[in-house]
């Protein structure tokens, strides 16, 4: 006898990176030819010194870390995340319109419970970052996919021409998870203009913003003083800061919805954990500097892939930024069946286009997603000769 | 201009805890009579100084606290739970039946998500935990409320007749939150009995089970061979260990389930924070002795109130247990306003019944919850007197 489940839940797929993971489990790697892991967009360094013993020093000595917080998140945090955010943008973000969340998948699936129930649309480019098409299935909401093409930049006449009655937003991710791109701030606030006219929402994903090449803000949509009736950003403290395995990010939005994204986090996690949050203020006040470093080097590893791609046979790079490349293969075979190919053949795991697009997108199927913030330029050059051995 | 947000959302209560938290900053307390605060089920002290040891420890020098960790926790937690639970209640129960969630609260939603969409029912007795109806609400699932009358306890003949095509579970929390009542075991098996007949779940939320006052296991449920097929466990790390600020619960159910909650969780969560699950799989091994001492420490409070509350004119103790006691009060006014009243006039903080039962129910107008779980027998003689001077 087992329990019939909720079949909006068997609609969607597992999670990619446990599935990955499980493909690594069928097969032996050797010292000579180690496994090469751009699966996962996630540093495997834990966080400098300095903050590891901030820490520390706060499990041991700051009794509030135990215990309950707010549940939108510790004033403190979040008056920070206003006030960096406000000069970095140029706009006005006050604190109330700052919370703080279990990482950023939750600041998402928050924001979005607020927007939509089963039944309504939102639009997603394609490539899409998978977590948020897997919410939307479990909700019984409709995600629209927006092909992006060759450039991986949305379109905005496209993205207009698919709005109906029952659509309340439009989710981007720049620096782009899967594709890499830095969305242009004249795109973004071409998507705001849209959105903002169709009085639906615009959720900008911007968990890489620390590793953006440009300098300067990457669009200026906080300048707008009516930001806050279209946009809805997110953030994630987890790349800049090496704290993953403390889950926290962040949501700006009016402080009106926020009032509901409180309800939907009380009963989902009740508060952001409260160590995780103090190592994330303890990161924003004290490790600028270390995370200017973490970006220059962030920068020359990309550098890396955009200068030695081109000498792959075949191989095309349609998108390279933040943490990720994406490309696509020459092979006959489905992105699919190269991934796990490429994990026997050549000891590499990477992401297939098909976990990043709709069911049968011939796109996706010739695509893969490099998340190559964790090898240096020698364990690039060494990916490049991998891939280059790779036989059809 | 502001978006137009979900119904559903407002649909739902916020969150009560931080309501009340608000009723506070509008009085000024004076140290001759600081606040008497016994409206969250929450230690208020941190966890052993050799627990803060054992964090601080791993955040200085386990780089894997850092990082992301599986999506349904730790091998060696899940494991644990698994071992002790499987000795405890006399039954089987592997690794693969426990997930590890960001909390009881997410435990809770996981599983529900599972199970319940839009449309469908589930059969909650009242008075009710606060976030349990807040995420039916959300999802668009109706709560059917089960009025437990007198003794606080659900009838499941009454469950039965209850009983619809769209129902899909029936949730009991034992010992019970907000009433403190202990179910037996032969009630529990009563409703078992019902769910496995009816082909729906019944969920048993155990956060208060270390400070249940009976010897030897509060049910026998796991016993049954086929108990994965109806009986779904939920558990909370936050009060056996102090660690409710860093969100650590867990699931016990079928593992055909846990990949569907791996699919929910690996979205909502990507993990539970790592240095929590350490905490609590350090106080699992470390810490049986001294849980021992604060279960005594609580049933002895547990004892001043029911010693004591007899001599409270008018006032009735309908239920006493755990972190709880569950109360009427003599006055005419509902519960919501008195609640207000004391905290102004003898500035103690409760949550009124109404928080806990359906819209306009009679007896939740006349109820409140004391969480006193915090205060000593000294604070509890002083809770005594201020609710004795209090006029109607």
């Amino acid at each position: 006898m087992s329990l019939p489940l909720n079949p909006d839940m068997a609609r969607t797929f597992p999670p990619p990176v446990m599935e990955a993971r499980r493909w690594l489990s069928e097969v032996q790697f050797t010292p000579d030819r180690p496994l090469i892991n751009v699966s996962q967009a996630a540093p495997v360094d834990p966080p400098p010194l300095p903050l590891r013993q901030a820490l520390a020093e706060a499990a041991l000595n700051d009794p509030s870390v135990h215990l309950y917080g707010p549940v939108l998140g510790l004033p403190d945090l979040r008056a920070e995340v206003a006030q960096q955010w406000s000069a970095a943008y140029g706009g006005q973000i006050a604190s109330e319109q700052v919370a703080i969340t279990s990482g950023c998948n939750q600041a998402f699936v928050a924001v979005m419970a607020t927007l939509a129930r089963a039944g309504d649309e939102v639009i997603l480019p394609t490539p899409w970052y998978f977590n948020h098409k897997m919410w939307l299935d479990m909700q019984g909401v409709s995600a629209l996919p927006l092909p992006t093409g060759a450039t991986l930049l949305p379109d905005p006449d496209q993205a207009a021409a698919m709005i109906t009655p029952r659509t309340r937003a439009i989710v981007l991710v720049s620096p782009n998870n899967p594709g890499g791109v830095e969305y242009p701030a004249s795109l973004l606030r071409a998507f705001f203009d849209l959105a903002q006219a169709r009085g639906i929402a615009l959720i900008v994903d911007e968990t890489y913003r620390d590793f953006d090449s440009r300098s300067g803000a990457p669009h200026d949509l906080f300048a707008d003083p009516d930001w806050a009736g279209t946009l809805v950003h997110l953030y994630s403290f987890s790349k800049a800061y090496r704290l993953t395995g403390h889950r926290v990010g962040a949501v700006v939005a009016a402080a009106a919805q926020l009032a509901e994204v409180e309800k939907f986090l009380d009963t989902v996690a009740i508060c952001p954990n409260q160590l995780g949050q103090q190592g994330a203020l303890w990161g924003m006040r004290n490790l600028g500097q270390w995370v200017a470093g973490e970006r220059a080097e962030i920068l020359d590893r990309r550098a890396a892939i955009t200068e030695g791609f081109p000498r792959l046979d075949g191989w095309r790079l349609l998108g390279c930024g933040a943490y990720f490349a994406y490309v696509e293969h020459p092979f006959a075979e489905s992105a699919d069946a190269l991934a796990r190919r490429m994990v026997r053949e050549a000891a590499v795991l990477m992401l297939p286009g098909t976990m990043f697009t709709p069911t049968g997108d011939a796109a996706g199927q010739r695509q893969l997603r490099v998340a190559f913030a964790n090898i240096d330029r020698a364990g690039i050059a060494q990916l490049f000769d991998r891939l280059a051995a790779l036989k059809g």
